[in-house]
């Protein structure tokens, strides 16, 4: 079947882009979903755990909901690269867990003070500040040990998803971008380093989710850098449009409070680039991810229906 | 050279038992410090790091100084199976990663609360408390991160480390024993309850200690075992000798407030089984560990003196 013309709620060349219906996304996503939340379950401690109320404290904070884009990237790019579902089970999983971690540690009074995060109370809330630490650096330990463990994979493919994983979330990653964004709080920051902040915090994990996806595939590595590049811009514009979101959005539809940006005087695109600029910012990093799934898939017959539905979701997308 | 026959600060079969003098282990724990510490500071992020107060804060917290167990026990346990020194360096290093993101993250307000660690301000205390928990985040990550990169392993090799550390560091080890701790505060612990406590919070790092050293020398499976299990002796021997110099040590020798237990109304040792009874009992883990080696080394001509020292000397210690 051919892929149908439709138009996307987005600005300039993304409204004309030609693309599978968002429905098939849909379903994906909710499949990936399914599958992740299923997976998390079933490796999180439970109340047989040497410490249940920190294994509850974990599952509380790792299975309440989310969009899970990140663990759908990682499918996305494993199917992308000719493997099947379960292949990527567990960096979903993984990838998942990091996110989940780092959003726990986050929330903490100390860091941004945060109550209510995925339309429920934040970790620390629900239980208290030393568990919500210790859950969030179990969260965190448990993603390298499932590497090292769960499911069915060479020492090679584990290692190197250890390699990426760590470099990506560590104090050259994931990690220094929350401390790079909470020391520019109250600064009026330049475009580059705007970027730079969230390509630090939000881009360098979606660019594993998609490095993890190509290496359980066993992808060869012109794909992996092609996904990486792909990443790269999705990452940004995700970001983007979630800075969009703070703005334009009710905290009821967001799960989170609308405007935290504007009370913790954060620089935000919208603030330097307009909500329009930055609609177009986010729409040209979408088609320069899809270019380059395209270039790579030329005369490849490789499937990219599903991660150019993805980019164009992340900038479409109202939560 | 016969081993010298020497009287030991023990109570029981310890004060007869034979072995080289102190001095050598001396010398080879002043060894280990230099080397762990060399390849810490080479390891560690610094000012080029894109968060360099981050970078600076995780060096504060693993470069203060201590007395560098973990990492001697990785060494002993690698030199003992036949490897190299430089083989145990990675490893080393790497255990005291994960033992120094444990002291800062428990140090923390809403965790043990402590605000001397060493002889000096514990990491929230000289920087602020997001960059303190950020620092424990990314010293965690990095263990992992240098499992993955560093030194010169096999994948197998590496991928074991992962998986012993990661085991002995999440839900089911030491962060549950630091749940079980909190958790206990105030309450009247059994001898087995608090015996399994201080198994996961503190055991269960040091007999990773001895097995990421074997896992480097590449040891067969029965003198990983025996190391394991000699682990599992001194490591609870290590945390009863713990309990008894924060009763009998002053602050200034401890580094760290000495009393502490009372004044969070621990169950301890010298609590339910009396000064001299925790010494006896510390004096048996103690021998229990030298006969598993000497089981071990019967007949095999291994040099298990460095671990037998070492053994008698974490009861013996004053700090």
């Amino acid at each position: 079947m051919p892929p149908r013309r439709r138009s996307l709620p987005l600005t300039g060349t993304m409204a004309t882009m030609t693309t599978a219906d968002f429905s098939a996304l849909t379903r994906f996503m909710a499949t990936c979903r399914e599958r992740v939340d299923e997976q998390m379950a079933r490796y999180l401690p439970d109340q047989n755990s040497p410490a249940p109320r920190l294994a509850e404290a974990m599952r509380y904070a790792a299975l309440g909901g989310g969009k899970r884009i990140r663990p759908v990237l990682v499918y996305g790019s494993c199917l992308l690269a000719g493997g099947r579902l379960e292949d990527a089970d567990v960096p979903a999983v993984v990838i998942e867990l990091i996110h989940a971690y780092s959003l726990v540690h986050d929330d903490l009074p100390a860091m941004d003070d945060d109550a209510l995060r995925r339309g429920r109370a934040t970790t620390h809330i629900a239980f208290d500040e030393a568990t919500a630490i210790l859950a969030g650096d179990t969260l965190h330990t448990l993603a390298f040990e499932l590497l090292a463990n769960a499911g069915d994979y060479t020492d090679s493919q584990r290692i190197n998803m250890v390699r990426q994983l760590s470099h990506a979330a560590g104090a050259e990653g994931m990690a220094a971008g929350q401390m790079q964004d909470m020391e520019a709080n109250g600064q009026a920051l330049s475009l580059s380093a705007l970027e730079r902040v969230h390509y630090l915090k939000t881009g360098r994990l979606i660019t594993a989710a998609l490095a993890l996806g190509a290496i359980a595939a066993e992808a060869a590595p012109p794909l992996r850098q092609t996904l990486r590049a792909y990443g790269d811009a999705i990452g940004l514009a995700f970001q983007i449009q979630d800075d969009i979101l703070d703005v334009t959005a009710a905290t009821e539809e967001l799960g989170k409070p609308s405007g935290s940006d504007l009370r913790h005087a954060k620089s935000t695109f919208p603030g330097l680039l307009g909500i329009d600029g930055s609609r177009a910012r986010a729409a040209d990093l979408c088609q320069q991810a899809c270019a380059l799934l395209d270039a790579h898939a030329h005369g490849e017959g490789v499937d990219t229906r599903q991660l150019k539905d993805l980019a164009a979701y992340i900038v479409a997308r109202t939560h």
